[in-house]
């Protein structure tokens, strides 16, 4: 969150919105008593709750200890409800967005403009970013395997790009690397990718820049391209399919392109199976870390691991993908953040890397 | 080690301790010939090694070299000597002690009480520390699957703060995490945890605090949360059972709360079998190198791996936690460190995230 | 690179000669049409690409778009190609040789002298190195696994020093720990290693100081030793044994001790398999990331996996080895770099950890 001090403002100044009252609500009434969401986003709820035992056991007493301060952990307390109660904020823009394609004689087209946008993180932080279509992370491009597909990059920036298949074993043309592959796509010109998505080779990829491509990365030349399976194996059925995409670069530590409390919550039936597919299109390591339940891993870079194995913190290093399955068996809003825990919190409450698997 | 130069004093002034040296002999003592701890760690055994043969081959003998900087590489070499005479150097204060519970019908109690202390992490370097029950890492909690547990949080700090059980899947409101699953627990205040220790939950967890937690776990409120099976499984056997915590924030890099030369060995038996249980609680990766022998990997973050696999260099990200079985067939006192280099040795010689397993 | 504008200048002057552009030659002459290098490393090139469809259907068109940054992107491109086309370019040295042991009575002996060297990490760039007979990284050390050993380590530099082998499972006084298990070997004199290469314990291993390490292993002094096994099993079975050693520290980003377009490609014929025996000895994180063709992980450590499995992103901590097969069935020139796009990539152009997979 930003450096601004919301202990000396009313939090709802801030933060509140109405439509984040509502989900909270929704998120409450559909949640099964005992195991799910406590409503504590409220100064009286945490009043009735002090002081006796909850349904599970859960009790706050008096217990004697400085009261000199109470005030400066007070405020601490504010500014971290302040954010989560702001969860999830509004912001403008939406990353990641599954793009349809127009066909063509039996080929997908995909029309990507490279520009410079401003962007919003999170309420009131505007950014610079060089955005696919407007969106950073962007427009999410999924086909199935076998596919005949073609993506014409418009290149509207000030400097040269180029487009890599990162994780598609394409023909040495299409691969994108300026000066190896292809020529770099200049400032005004466009460039024609075209080939079909190979067999074999699906699951979790990315498309990004890889011309000067620090920057060009990071500041959000970058997506899914997602190659569906013809015959999906029995370890990888999921009711909802997630893409998660890591940076932290020039627009801090974002989840799709957003930091929290501006991150979307992945919302769930009990009994439902998710799976996510973590990116990573940083600079640093992540480590994810899911609470209340595990992940079961079953692919790593788009392969199938030759055996499926359970974690509750996954480290997803720059480049990487890594596809988990969640089994939904545990009722409430459970907090989902990168575990190096600078990248998820500060004294002003929980930032960047943090969003919430939602059971109800 | 700190920035003292060592080399100006007797070293004995600074490091010796009767302890340390009676540890030594012994471990010297017990080693098989041929294989064993070289007794080097006083310049007479080096005068009488140098320019002859041992017994496996290792000779020294003079040859051709500068001269003039003789003076100033003995000096290192005094400052490297001397950190390692003075391993396992005492200091004030044992972290991750085994903590008996208080039954009380049926359930088993753990009082914790979180507060400012003193820590010493290094023979003379004290530093401020929040501690559990006084001790950094917190008192090691081991419990059973399917045990009724009651963790009562006192909080005596100047600041809120909650108790996350980091990779047990509890009910919603036992998650420990403030505005989301409970109230923060306020200074002077206290918050009772209760649950059943999961059924196939069980494995390497932690406990720490997820509130302002870049800050408070990196102050030391942290812990480690064992689950043991009901059942072990035959790869998880082992003689000695060690938790090995790993952390890198305000306190330097520790292990056990302690840097080298303070480290505690870990000593076994030729044949026995060690499992150790490595615990991030930092903000940095660490690749732990054990010299000697290789390390099996059995389980991530409490789940047994689907096949057990070998290595001598386990990468541990932040939030993970990783099992793995020695097997002790190499007599011998062997480094075991963190291998990014400059969290294990400067050029005053190894510091940090350094100890040994001493197999006689 | 260097920060060395070479906008300025005619890129040959820089960069340019005659073995780098035989090299290109050869490559793109035995490419298989569709699918291998563009040959778009001059600009005439690039001008016959553009605006027509290449074999496989890549097309740049004109498209409106600013004008007035058009010189300073031409500029940036410049430099971007100017690198590439120097690749592979030449520099003074060449690390991790293999080293052709003298035979004593059955003992392969190896006489390892340490001493400060100059070393080009890249054209114009000479840097201070601390080298094991000149090289950086030393020369490879193969041997066989029950073959008789033995280094001689000869110390010709400013400090005491050590060996230790990274990954070997020796006798304890052969570990090359100063002050655990041996006298440190003082500048000027010699020690030697004799052990046999242990049965079972094969793979890709290390060897580098373990004596004032962060300083010393940053400066050169490391190298790769390998184990061969006496039966190697069918799934490490190869045409191209490949060792690539990263590093970090004051060299800068280099592969085997250069930085590109320094670096060595790799170059296999369709249909080979290569292994890539990836070494790290820095202090940071390296994903390695190979375009257009995925690599099969077989081997940690130098142990085999249980099962092999496949990625085209592979994260390699310091002090770990990670061995993969690369089945070389897509033809062209791959990019193959770090993933930490920092580490690769400025807006002068690529550098550092960036060599290439030429399947011709």
């Amino acid at each position: 969150m930003s450096d601004t001090d919301v202990a000396e403002q009313p939090s709802d100044m801030l933060y509140s919105s109405a439509s984040r009252r509502t989900f909270f609500k929704r998120a409450a009434a559909t949640a099964i008593a005992g195991g799910a969401l406590v409503a504590c986003s409220d100064s009286d709820a945490q009043k009735k709750l002090a002081g006796k035992a909850d349904a599970s056991g859960g009790t706050t007493a008096p217990n004697p200890a400085p009261l000199s301060t109470a005030a400066s952990a007070e405020a601490m307390d504010r500014m971290h409800e302040a954010g989560i109660k702001a969860f999830p904020a509004k912001t403008e823009g939406k990353g990641n967005q599954l793009m349809q394609p127009v066909m063509d004689k039996g080929v997908k087209v995909y029309d990507i403009t490279a520009e410079a946008v401003k962007w919003e993180t999170e309420p009131g932080k505007k950014v610079e970013a060089w955005a696919y279509n407007g969106q950073v992370p962007g427009p999410q491009i999924r086909v199935r395997e076998g596919d005949k597909v073609r993506l014409v990059l418009h290149n509207r920036l000030t400097e040269s790009t180029a487009i890599h298949f990162h994780g598609l074993e394409l023909p040495n043309n299409m691969d994108g690397v300026p000066f190896i592959t292809q020529p770099p796509v200049k400032p005004g010109e466009s460039f024609t990718y075209e080939f079909t998505a190979p067999i074999g080779n699906h699951g979790s990829h990315m498309y990004h820049s890889h011309h000067n491509a620090a920057k060009q990365v990071g500041l959000g030349l970058l997506g899914a391209f997602i190659v569906e399976p013809r015959r999906p194996s029995a370890s990888e059925r999921a009711d909802i399919d997630y893409v998660m995409i890591l940076n932290d670069g020039m627009h801090g530590y974002t989840l799709n392109g957003k930091g929290f409390p501006a991150t979307e919550p992945i919302v769930a039936k009990m009994g439902q199976k998710v799976r996510v597919r973590f990116m990573n299109e940083g600079m640093m390591i992540h480590p994810m870390h899911l609470h209340g339940m595990h992940m079961t891993v079953i692919a790593k870079d788009g392969w199938m691991q030759p055996a499926p194995w359970k974690c509750d913190t996954l480290n997803v290093a720059p480049g990487e993908r890594w596809d988990v399955i969640v089994d939904c068996n545990n009722p409430g809003t459970w907090a989902f953040h990168c575990h190096i825990l600078p990248h998820a919190e500060s004294d002003h409450g929980m930032f960047g890397m943090v969003t919430a698997l939602i059971v109800a």
